[in-house]
């Protein structure tokens, strides 16, 4: 071995790569199937497992193998995996064990309270779990934001959008928010002349799977190397080996399940492509949570709610929940391009959901820098609901401010990344249609293959060989830029 | 803390315990859940993990806190809790880590080729992976054997049953073999008069499993603690704290699934009530495979094939899978009690499966003792074959010495549990119709919990706590004594 310093630095990275895998494993069990008087055994075990994780990472010859590694005479795909072995080195060793362990154990205690105080409208009881796990974040936070030299929030976002800073974050909601509240006005006043019909059902669950999994099939979804199960909160789990996708269903209404099926079958096609060669090195992982957003709204936003793709997708449908008007394609586009405000994120529209990711990025920004306490997120979310989408969240917590599952998981910094993988995911079609002009004809044929062939080739099949801003500039020839996603949603909403 | 290297012991079992939990959740989902693009990388992981456990078996700081804490003025129950870390310690230790991976490899590619090997009766092929399997587990036997002064077949039977070796077990065997092939006879010659109907599919698998949870419930398993799913070889698995029962469904016959799961229920009651204050050490986990079997077996065959509980039991098999004559009460405990020699271990009736089990001990113990080699074992199957049930094995390899998954594993040794398991069952229920001479009346009124609660007091709270004689003397006030089966099998099978 010519790199001895870089072949030991791969193959601990290769251990916890496989530590990894059963963290996933049992965290996916953990959602899916264990049943409740599992719970304590199961956080313990997985703390056990984050603190020997933890604990490799920042053994000291990790550090002289990465100094090393910096005076061998490596190539560039070595190097690039050497700067993502540091990036995760850094994460590691800014952050005590015990603060690690306590982490672990107030998440899991939370987020596993939190699946019955959620339904049960318990704030209260939520406050209290989630107090710590605030707490802890904050204190996480803290210590990155002292080793980076970046405010404690930006160090939190770092995690999941490497070299994202809110300043940016603000500037693209800034610039959002001067066009997009007068065009959910005139979509909304243009829709008022275009009823939709709701489907109307039962549909039984067992159909709605049938249906989900035709439809990951069409996707490309690779079912010899994943699954599709039933959670309370939908996600995209398991490993790249084996992708764990979960949706879950209400018998009155199939239009959400399907396209929380779609979403997360972006994730899943991600997963599933990255190079298989280098998957367990980190420079084999996903670029990032805006990016792997960016293909799951690729697949939901851009190609879920073409009308092309709907208009496919309608006789699928007819076979499996059977005949009825709403399911015609026409109507079929409507549903899902009806623009109305309301309170749940994940069923929002492609208009109104950036709504939801400013306010949500607004409160934590304020929770982790201090500005603010947990108890006082209620109000404030009354408040930018009330002023951002003119709802009423007054004394609904299930449907406010405990909606979400990151809260409770302690996943602060998380929220921007929608937004910037739905501006990512517009970007990536502008780039599709000016090489291939046809691309629209292409979706309503049901062709979907220039589509996963452009997502292979610039984005899974790329992992994290480069910087963010460098993957986005060689996929689409520039920077992030917004004005792609409001060409789309004027294209979609006002000019179609 | 005034014992510390105790108390240091004990917090490194606990992460072993985490860690196993692990291993047992993600060994569950790869048997009944993963997808086959899953299994190489899952195969990593799980290895990961075992070298992670070894390596912190065979710390030499271990040994240092072992041999301090025997100094320490422990309790009684500190005692137990050392006699058991100590021989968790001295299997760990007791083989060169080459030899552990040698046989890793060695069983995994053996097992792996038995998979097709085995429908496809390829003998020859087998030999050449089984003949490195069988020379590895000789050399594991003779370093167990100099390290414990015991021959080298007892040393692995060891492993599954602390303290039995096999000069007691001939002495049972040889017991057994003076009466039950007299007993086989005169159950089927009465047998011959009293035909039992074959109940007529197809029972769906959805009414399976929905009988299958209602007999559980009947059993006591906890589900907030437990699930049943299905897997290609049914087992129970999971940890204590979340009991992972499986079991294989077939439309046109109901009675062995249901049986199975019967039987599944008995070891997941074990590991469901196994004390919860110390299940994380040695000391609160299951005594020997032969203590689980017999749990196993109590509820498989002292409880299901009970006719009072068969009576009891019949009108929810009515309820779930129909009416019709075959699932009356009387012929429910005819079908469930008949005799009749087959090849087939895992689906042989009460009484000729010892005929199986001695069989296969009387040849892997030769062969472990070098009195034989792999290459003599079909002869040797084929003879005892004829002797004991009166079967021709000739050529049939894929039915005769090649049908268990215990061999192509290595697990010599472990074949001798489950006729302990039968014997202990008989004891356990003698004991329990002494203290409760209405025991029977209960049963047939479905009134289990004395049943229960004698398993729990006698079993399943004591864990550990004691050497497996010990346990049976201080619930039935003597030792192992094969008399109790052969009276349950003269009751059942000839005076009933």
């Amino acid at each position: 071995m010519t790199h001895p310093a870089y072949a030991a630095l791969s193959a601990t990275f290769t251990r916890l790569y496989r530590l990894g895998h059963l963290s996933a494993i049992a965290g996916w069990d953990q959602a899916t199937m264990m049943p409740p008087k599992g719970n304590a055994a199961r956080g313990a075990a997985l703390a056990e497992l984050q603190v020997l994780m933890h604990q490799t990472l920042t053994d000291p010859k990790l550090r002289s193998a990465l100094d090393a590694a910096q005076t061998e005479a490596l190539d560039a795909f070595e190097q690039a995996s050497l700067r993502e072995m540091r990036r995760a080195w850094d994460a590691a060793n800014s952050l005590p064990e015990s603060l690690v362990e306590a982490q672990s154990l107030a998440t899991s205690k939370a987020e596993h309270a939190w699946r019955t105080q959620r339904p049960a409208n318990d704030w209260a009881g939520f406050l209290e779990n989630w107090g710590p796990v605030v707490a802890l974040a904050r204190q996480e936070a803290q210590l990155l934001s002292q080793a980076r030299g970046i405010s404690p929030y930006d160090a939190l976002m770092d995690k999941y959008e490497p070299g994202m800073r809110s300043a940016d974050i603000e500037r693209l909601f800034a610039e959002i928010k001067t066009w997009l509240p007068g065009l959910i006005r005139a979509v909304r006043e243009r829709q008022a002349n275009e009823p939709a019909r709701v489907p109307q059902g039962p549909f039984p669950v067992e159909r709605q799977r049938a249906l989900g999994l035709a439809v990951m099939q069409r996707l490309g979804f690779d079912f010899e190397g994943g699954r599709l199960d039933v959670s309370t909160h939908p996600f995209c789990g398991g490993v790249p080996e084996d992708v764990r996708v979960t949706t879950r269903y209400t018998e009155d209404d199939f239009t959400r399940s399907l396209m929380g099926i779609i979403h997360e079958t972006g994730h899943a096609r991600y997963e599933q492509n990255l190079p298989r060669a280098w998957v367990h090195l980190p420079v084999g992982q996903a670029r990032s949570m805006g990016i792997h957003e960016s293909q799951s709204l690729a697949f939901e936003m851009q190609l879920g709610r073409h009308p092309g793709f709907l208009a496919h997708l309608a006789p699928l449908l007819r076979e499996h929940l059977g005949a009825q008007p709403a399911l015609e394609p026409e109507n079929l586009a409507r549903l899902y391009t009806r623009v109305e405000p309301g309170l749940i994120r994940v069923d929002a529209d492609e208009l109104t959901y950036p709504a939801h990711i400013i306010l949500r990025f607004e409160i934590e920004r304020a929770l982790i820098d201090g500005e603010i306490e947990a108890a006082d997120v209620p109000a404030l979310w009354d408040e930018k609901m009330r002023a951002y989408l003119d709802l009423d969240t007054r004394g609904n917590f299930r449907d406010g401010c405990m909606q979400d599952i990151h809260w409770p998981l302690g996943a602060f910094g998380y929220f921007p990344s929608y937004t910037l993988g739905a501006l990512y995911a517009a970007q990536w079609f502008a780039a599709m249609r000016r090489e291939t002009p046809e691309l629209d004809r292409q979706i309503a044929a049901g062709e979907l293959q220039t589509v996963f062939d452009w997502l292979h080739t610039h984005i899974w099949s790329q992992a994290s060989l480069w910087p963010t801003e460098t993957l986005v500039r060689r996929a689409t020839d520039e920077a992030l830029n917004p004005a792609h996603f409001r060409a789309h949603l004027e294209q979609r909403y006002l000019h179609a």
